[in-house]
């Protein structure tokens, strides 16, 4: 059974699609251009309620929200390719904790960054400058904890690359390129670190090549 | 060994707690006032290093994020007390992606609601109409999709109480009771009677009993 991905150009089902890679699982993607509504169909509200990307169809199983669909897949294939959950339950909670920072503290002010400069830019509406000072500090603050994590642990959760600096990928992409702002991670040297050692990792690379962002 | 919960008047750590007691685990708290600051004192941000609640201390393990800290104890005590993570790997990931849906629909403008009636209410801040009106706006929407989900499935992930609905108990209660919007849940019938049936079980009462929320 080929795992089916909806909406390989844009940044949460990059998280899906590097997940698969890195579990060596087999998938085929789905195009969906939400610049053209084509999220608003009856079609794919039949599958993902809210309008959002991405979704999977595994067969007849059908699921949404990217972290849920990369918990599922790691957990599935636990002893197949990269072991991204962490070898014992104390080690999962720790995935689990640096997964929700990433979904909870990091997330939020990059991706109103991205709606607001990038999309909102390619839509012609002036960004506001004082909401993108907000974000950026807000972000700021949490790469300070991320620095401090990082000067004792090689990854978030632990020694090993899990699922919780995979999840970063995507939107810390947009951070370094389009947005212009890899001097946040420049100006810290264990995020630096970090992250080089993370974007360079041939599952993403491969990722970005195949899928290009829109902006 | 007996959990150490920190901050139970509040509401992230009532899904912590929660889940401890469905689980049957023996657990202690540490209150924790958020209006004298005291989560940003140097010994709390060196176990909470956001300033945030909740936290929890197991021995030596530590471990923030209320959903990363249930997913934790779900898991560990799998066959003690109420299964909350589902039967078989799919429907783990249905719970997993229910419980996204709940940190990233459910959540956000109901929290939004909480900060700005109750929070800055106690603070004499006034409220912001048009505000309270978006987020009153955006969380119909998503009470639509449940009410959908609900007509068919008896709680949120399937045939069984999991994580995913116990995940809407603490900001559940707010909506109901200080905000005084139970309309949105009542006007839809399947999502009245999903709520009455989570907010009556035992271990949620125990805990509301137990620590009343602050506002």
């Amino acid at each position: 059974m080929v795992v089916k991905v909806y909406g390989p150009a844009y940044a949460s089902p990059k998280r899906v699609i590097t997940c698969l890679v890195e579990k060596e699982i087999e998938y085929e993607v789905v195009h969906v251009n939400l610049f053209k509504g084509e999220n608003t169909t009856p079609q794919y509200l039949q599958l993902q309620p809210f309008g959002v990307l991405p979704v999977i169809q595994d067969g007849d199983y059908t699921l949404y929200e990217s972290r849920a669909i990369i918990r599922y897949y790691a957990e599935k294939y636990k002893t197949q390719g990269t072991e991204l959950l962490g070898r014992t339950v104390e080690e999962r909670g720790l995935v689990e904790q640096w997964l929700e920072v990433e979904a909870h503290n990091f997330h939020p002010p990059l991706d109103d960054l991205v709606i607001h400069v990038l999309f909102d830019g390619k839509k012609g509406v002036t960004p506001d400058e004082k909401r993108i000072k907000e974000d950026e500090e807000k972000l700021a603050r949490v790469l300070d904890v991320y620095e401090q994590r990082l000067s004792t642990s090689k990854y978030l959760a632990g020694d090993s690359f899990s699922l919780a600096d995979l999840s970063h990928l995507p939107f810390g992409h947009y951070l370094v390129t389009s947005l212009g702002k890899e001097y946040m991670i420049r100006e810290r040297k264990h995020v630096s670190r970090w992250w080089d050692d993370i974007s360079n990792r041939p599952s993403w690379k491969k990722v970005l090549h195949l899928y290009p962002p829109p902006v």
